[in-house]
């Protein structure tokens, strides 16, 4: 059992009681010993014990991070479709096809998405435009709002879309003058094509969730809080694949992974509770909507969106949400509850409220949880309830980058008043709730540097706005580090474990190409994991090019 | 990190590669190195760690046990209960109540049972007599063949039961000349007085879960593996006291659980799979019944009962039990078959013969399993039958204490002929298959070395019959023990952590009051554990005056 002793470089372990070491060694899979490099040494060479050396040549380390809100499964599927988001022009795109349309085994679809033709001069694309470039596959790629696909010739074949095909309800099928379609179909008639889409095999979903978690080693990401499927007709899919990962060795990123709402029962008829399992595969809570989003004005608000007389949705009644939250609590099933407007969240805290209560009133009837209740995006509250978080014991899963991603529309639709209490980590830090940062990813990048970086500057990636979003509700680099670390710990139960570099701790840690507590703020974006270790082994390694 | 050092006594690791050592160093929960005291001493000096001794004085160390079926909140409940089995008059009965009577808190039902009026002068008793040790709490104790039950006049106050109360459809309420029950209950007319009987509460389930680990801790016993709750209407409820346990601290034993057939739509749902969970709380597989019992003639049997024209019975058609053992086969879902009779298991192996072949077929539809499939109890097998277990990879669980306690009923049921291939351990484990042995507490006693007495000797604890009965099946004690510690780790796929004393596996080992291995076999029933260790810790420690 070979001991390996990290030195040369300041190591950020977050443990209050030793903020930085010198060195730090791990056996075992955990953190033995931390302290100055002669301590280290030294303790290393009383013991006898063969040791490996890691010079980190003034490098920083870190805890490994959590990625507390991430779409896996998706995540990878994406990073395996082309990518269109932002491209300047159309050849520029067709060329991203092309590209792609070589890594394919024959026969697969070819998907993607994120173009906005905008950009291109505002002309539509055609079927003709793909089929330049990949005339064998069916292609299709969804417009940035998903309300249209771009599709070739060979899926409207597959799909028997031609010149007589009606159009459907609520949908287009755009049509040059001959009544042949062009390629663009826009709402529904876009389900004429998915229809014919093969669904993912099991084999394409691993290979997925192997590329995210990839991408997650590369980032330093050593955990992640995974939502239930997207599929309703089978939300159990990822905690299936994630088992079958776990079962062929390629499980190399720890995962808390959430039930949909549907799986209630089946929880409660098995007796299963949130935090069984083990460190690397562990069941979490509900995953519950109370809302929907800023974007699409869904979220639900107390008063209006600025300009309009809409206040959004609400997903459930609030006595189903109510309910929902109770019967799960009271079967030992904490809930992770989605919900951004300030509405919204006001209904989930409401809603826990009352079942505390119900639980101090009848204790035997609520059987001690053993993972917090969570509020997903948490992404405006009205001020009188940002207390409340942390008075509830409620985990805030928050995504720093929905901030400066939004910083355009918050301001639009919520107007100045409600922002300043939107997005406002600080202000329910202060309010005594745990932070747990993640990404949404794919909705946002999976990269938890840029993150750090929204999180401490509240400016977008460019640097706008210039003096931060509101930016008395900035954190420090510290305190945006604890939010991907021990916050998601504690959401986790997982605090004895991780979260901090400490001695008996998993030895989950990354050394990093720039260290985030001596550089400029305008730097964090651009750190990334020069190396990152799970459970004491290197899984990761960025070759020196920087590859 | 201290290190703890057993030394001076034969140290039993069941590893072929060093069956023998003379000292074990445990750290961290785990064996770190066995050898000869001097080796062990040596590292351990070397490794400059303090260290604390264990002299065995001579006592052998074997690992720690499991009991691969042992319905464990049920064997709690047996023990605080008033038993009766064997108890010679009535008035001793009556003691044996008066005394639990002074145990219970006010207000709680008195259980018991195993009394048999026969032995008392085939007098049946009444609730006179109960009412005169115990008036003013219910009291309701079962018969040996639990077929009628005895209770007391408070019993009767409560379900309403006198004089006017008619006869149930298929059961009898015994009278005196007045018309008044006497207290006996026969058959369906028990349940008038279970119906107002008060559900156990989860206290007493807890409580009774600590009597139970206590007890098999004070064997050696450091793992079980648990079929699911008796109640159909919630059979969930063990997994749930058993994670309530866990969060409270008190789980001191490693558990295996299974689920019940109804809750296969459940796991299925929720994409949970056999091998869930952890080192101390893992999800078994379905546990399903293919028959009755030899007691009661309902196991089922390819030819009659001797003497009779009935072959038993099935307790789903063929058809029904291969469907399920595929689904659950499909969904990476092992079962635990019920099976007594010859017939029973042939169905049970051709289900999963089937399923072994759509596997074959199909390898895309079946996930790789975890765990083996088993079958339990596997009393009587066709010798055609018997290679197939092997073959087909299923794991033989089953319970030497029944072999001994049925050689009257299999003898005189199932005949000579069939008696050569009953309880055939030997056979089947020649025939390539991994024997996991157990209890099936609280239907025979949990002492596991009751049952290597009787894999060993298949005489009963008195030593009758003097020859064994058909003694060719016996066992050596180390196959024997093999089956208590490697078989099990194997049906629940934890080889890697336990079943043999091997350094890295877990330190869950046993200290015994005798040397199994150099004792006589008539001696290896009165072998206990005098001190037993989970995860390092010592958990068990036996009085010096042996209590």
């Amino acid at each position: 059992m070979t001991t390996l002793i990290l030195y040369n470089g300041p190591i950020y372990t977050l443990d209050p009681a030793v903020p930085v070491a010198q060195a730090l060694a791990v056996r075992d899979g955990r953190v033995v010993a931390l302290g100055t490099e002669r301590q280290v040494q030294e303790m290393v060479a009383t013991a006898g014990r063969t040791h490996e050396l890691i010079d980190l040549a003034g490098r920083a380390v870190v805890p490994g991070l959590t990625d507390a809100h991430v779409h896996i499964t998706w995540q990878g599927f994406t990073r395996r479709e082309a990518n269109l988001a932002g491209v300047a022009t159309l050849e520029m795109a067709l060329e991203v096809v092309a590209q792609r349309d070589t890594q394919l085994p024959q026969g697969a679809w070819l998907r993607g998405g994120g173009w906005d033709h905008v950009l291109w001069g505002g002309r539509w694309p055609t079927r003709e435009d793909l089929d330049r470039v990949c005339p064998h596959r069916p292609v299709i790629l969804l417009r940035k709002d998903c309300h249209s696909a771009w599709v070739n010739r060979r899926a409207l074949e597959l799909a028997g879309v031609g010149a007589a095909t009606p159009d459907p309800a609520g949908g287009q099928i755009m049509r040059d003058r001959d009544g042949e379609p062009t390629g663009i179909l826009v709402d529904t008639a876009m389900d004429l094509v998915r229809a014919v889409e093969p669904p993912p095999t099991e084999q394409d979903r691993l290979a997925a969730l192997q590329a995210a978690f990839d991408e997650a080693l590369s980032y330093g990401i050593t955990s992640i809080h995974v939502p239930p499927g997207t599929d309703p007709a089978d939300a159990s899919t990822t905690l299936r694949d994630l088992q079958t990962m776990r079962q062929q060795g390629r499980l190399s990123v720890r995962c808390l992974a959430y039930m949909a709402q549907p799986d209630l029962d089946a929880a409660i008829a098995l007796g299963l509770r949130s935090g069984f399992g083990d460190a690397w595969l562990r069941l979490g809570g509900l995953k519950l909507f109370a809302d929907g989003s800023l974007g699409s004005q869904s979220a639900e608000m107390l008063r209006p969106y600025e300009g309009t007389s809409s206040t959004g949705l609400a997903m459930m009644p609030p006595e189903v949400l109510e309910a929902t939250i109770r019967r799960a609590n009271a079967h030992g099933i904490s809930v992770a509850v989605h919900a951004i407007g300030d509405a919204a969240n006001r209904k989930v805290l409401d809603a826990i409220e009352r079942a505390i209560h119900d639980r101090q009133a009848q204790p035997e009837a609520f059987p001690a949880m053993a993972l917090p209740n969570r509020i997903e995006h948490v992404q405006v509250l009205h001020p009188a309830d940002i207390p409340r978080l942390g008075q509830l014991g409620i985990i805030a899963s928050m995504q720093p980058i929905h901030c400066t991603s939004d910083i355009t529309a918050a301001s639009r639709l919520w107007g100045e008043e409600r922002c300043h209490s939107a997005y406002a980590w600080r202000s329910v830090q202060a309010g005594g709730a745990t932070l747990a940062f993640g990404s949404d990813a794919p909705v946002e990048t999976m990269n938890p540097w840029l993150g750090i970086h929204a999180a401490v500057t509240r400016q977008r990636p460019d640097g706008t706005p210039a003096d931060g979003w509101y930016a008395e509700q900035c954190l420090t680099v510290e305190e945006a580090l604890r939010a991907y670390c021990y916050g998601p710990a504690v959401a986790s139960a997982e605090t004895a474990l991780k979260g901090t570099l400490t001695p008996g701790k998993l030895a989950d840690l990354v050394v990093l190409t720039g260290d985030p507590l001596q550089c400029r703020a305008d730097e964090l974006g651009a750190i990334t994991a020069a190396m990152t270790l799970v459970d004491g082994q290197v899984v990761f390694e960025r070759s020196s090019s920087g590859g």
